[in-house]
């Protein structure tokens, strides 16, 4: 008899996302007068920048005129190389040491495999879902301190007194926008070390940092190369929600009980996946040609301003808002009397879709996430629909 | 301190298709006058079919714009329908059984994990090696039972005479090419039944079958929908290898200990998955236009001639040669004294690039296979120098 990883049946119910847009649909069917604005799920509404889709178009007709067979499962050096010669410019990273992926949700979940159920994880309170679900699958439920990020600590975890072997960091957080500064980031690092510990640091949302002195990369920590795995996205800056692309490094001096991890994942990405669309990889290879530079930075300006309108609004009719200086995420406190799905179904009602706090965690009851990707229109329409009581 | 996911230690050191490639490559950089004939791995070289490379030219134009986000992580309904309407036109499958995957390597691999360590796992012997290495990965080394497919049973797996909890069945077979018969499938679909077992189904090869007896889906057997998963590719078919989109379908029936895997699994794809392009979706979906569907045709049949003319090739110079009747692999009996990796160095002086036996499983030893998507000349050229000794 066939035995079911009964792990699964300790998860709730769906994945967050989908009992949003469950919910959203239910209200929308039963109020076609009402449009819904939302403001749940983080994903661009900006079209693919040009110089990605033609670049697209040509490796797909290059394909058309002669084959191109597998690629390498971890990548093509094309596109690491650019990579590595834009985003870890002056950084200890090579090449070889990075994975293009097919979206940092698929690697940051995966990556546990290569570890123990016994190692003791430490994933901050509230934060991306994915990260204590994937532990839960895996069987590590019981294994999961929660680092708690609240209004006292400035939404900054801090470093637990137990002795935790895996860490997962999200910089800027999702969903509270917090961003760790090198001083805080500093102390990670050291703790690793000291603990012989991996961080897999969540980088997905850099490109929207706007503090000069905030670090983009945990590898602008000194020593962050022997214990750290970074995780990057194209999704929000350059639109590649729908294309899947994105990429991680596995440093390759990181060793786990003498073994160098950067050739377990190796083995681990040439027997379980198949690499990333050719012409995907050349539409990414295109984000850092200046003119894809240009047109990335556009949208992310046009991103962050739209952030920034809806969190003074926001403020404006007395809402405590954290977050939307470093991510296009706004953190805002709910009503005393509200839990965040009260809240959410309570927003709801004026066709507003937002994350209820919750959703990413036990801390993040008494919170509602927005993002703010949505046009501008829409936000100055919600501002509108929140003044009506 | 971190600890180590140990059964990876226990894998062979490399994934057999980069071992065969790092030799290739000694060999021609310490030859550079005799040309490689790459009969090792299954890649295709016919180029992309115009009608598929359209229509991802064009969504990708959709996606330049108009914003398009996340997809669903199962894929998108417009290409399960197809699917549907076209592969399990009169079978019991329903759109919403069907995902749509980057690859069937990735699922088939990550399949396992809704089940514990304690099943006992089926897997043929020689057979693609992921299931092996899947399995090994997850802490099951000790769980595989071997199906050993030898020239005495027709190289067709026979019931274990053990308990199996979990089976992995591919036809038609890589690497010997064997398909099974409606009778030798329903064998495997009652002792699934009978052990409320659950079966992997993997059909990547379905559309090179050219006996018209053979079953394409296992779902032709009565009741393997309550019993078996299957994997389907466009790799081959479509020259998909650089494109990742494939599909699988989990139908609802499937119950594990009394819960719907269906679910499960979905739970999985939307934590862990992030969907596929969606240009390639829209690719995809042209394959079964009627367009589309030609341009494939005469690939395949394309394909096929070549795999039978090398058939043919090969026993006229004394070869013991198997399949290649329904699928484009030819699974070859190396002289006595060679093992298969002996016999795959001994064709590599010659500058020939085969896959040695060996690395599909035990069984393997004894013989070569020759994957025959090569150009005819390529496989001329193989012929000539087969011909000196």
């Amino acid at each position: 008899m066939s035995l079911l990883n009964k792990n699964y049946l300790k998860l709730k119910s769906g994945y967050l996302f989908p009992e949003i847009q469950r919910r959203a649909q239910l209200f929308a069917d039963n109020h076609s007068n009402i449009s819904l604005l939302n403001l749940g799920i983080g994903d661009i509404t900006e079209p693919l920048a040009p110089t990605v889709a033609k670049a697209i178009c040509e490796a797909t007709q290059e394909m058309q005129n002669k084959a191109r067979g597998y690629g390498p499962s971890s990548g093509y050096n094309f596109l690491k190389e650019k990579i590595c010669q834009n985003d870890f410019a002056s950084l200890p990273i090579n090449p070889d040491e990075i994975f293009i992926s097919d979206g940092t949700k698929c690697d940051i979940a995966a990556m546990q495999e290569l570890f123990t159920t016994n190692n003791q994880v430490a994933i901050c309170d509230p934060v991306y879902p994915v990260y204590v679900d994937s532990n839960i699958m895996a069987g590590r439920g019981k294994k999961i301190c929660y680092l708690p990020c609240t209004e006292k600590n400035n939404f900054l975890p801090q470093i637990p007194s137990q002795a935790c072997s895996l860490i997962y960091l999200c910089s800027p957080n999702n969903p509270t926008g917090t961003a760790f500064s090198k001083k805080e980031l500093q102390k990670w690092v050291e703790y690793a070390q000291a603990k012989s510990a991996i961080i897999f640091f969540d980088a997905a949302y850099e490109a929207f940092i706007t503090d000069p002195d905030l670090p983009h990369s945990i590898y602008e920590i000194k020593g962050a190369d022997s214990v750290a795995i970074e995780f990057r996205s194209f999704s929000k800056t350059a639109g590649f929600t729908g294309l899947r692309c994105s990429y991680y490094v596995v440093p390759k001096k990181i060793k786990v009980e003498g073994t160098v991890l950067h050739s377990l994942w190796t083995r681990r990405v040439d027997t379980k996946f198949g690499g990333v669309s050719y012409p995907i990889q050349r539409g990414a290879e295109t984000i850092y040609s200046p003119a894809g530079r240009q047109e990335i930075k556009q949208t992310i300006t046009s991103y962050m301003n739209r952030t920034f309108f809806f969190k003074k609004e926001l403020q404006k009719l007395g809402y405590t808002v954290f977050g939307g200086q470093n991510a296009p995420y706004l953190w805002v406190k709910t009503s005393p009397t509200y839990s965040s799905w009260q809240f959410f179904d309570h927003l709801l009602t004026k066709g507003i879709v937002s994350t209820p706090g919750e959703g990413f965690g036990p801390s993040g009851n008494g919170f509602i996430r927005f993002s703010c990707f949505a046009p501008l229109t829409v936000l100055q329409e919600a501002v509108l629909r929140l003044k009506t009581t």
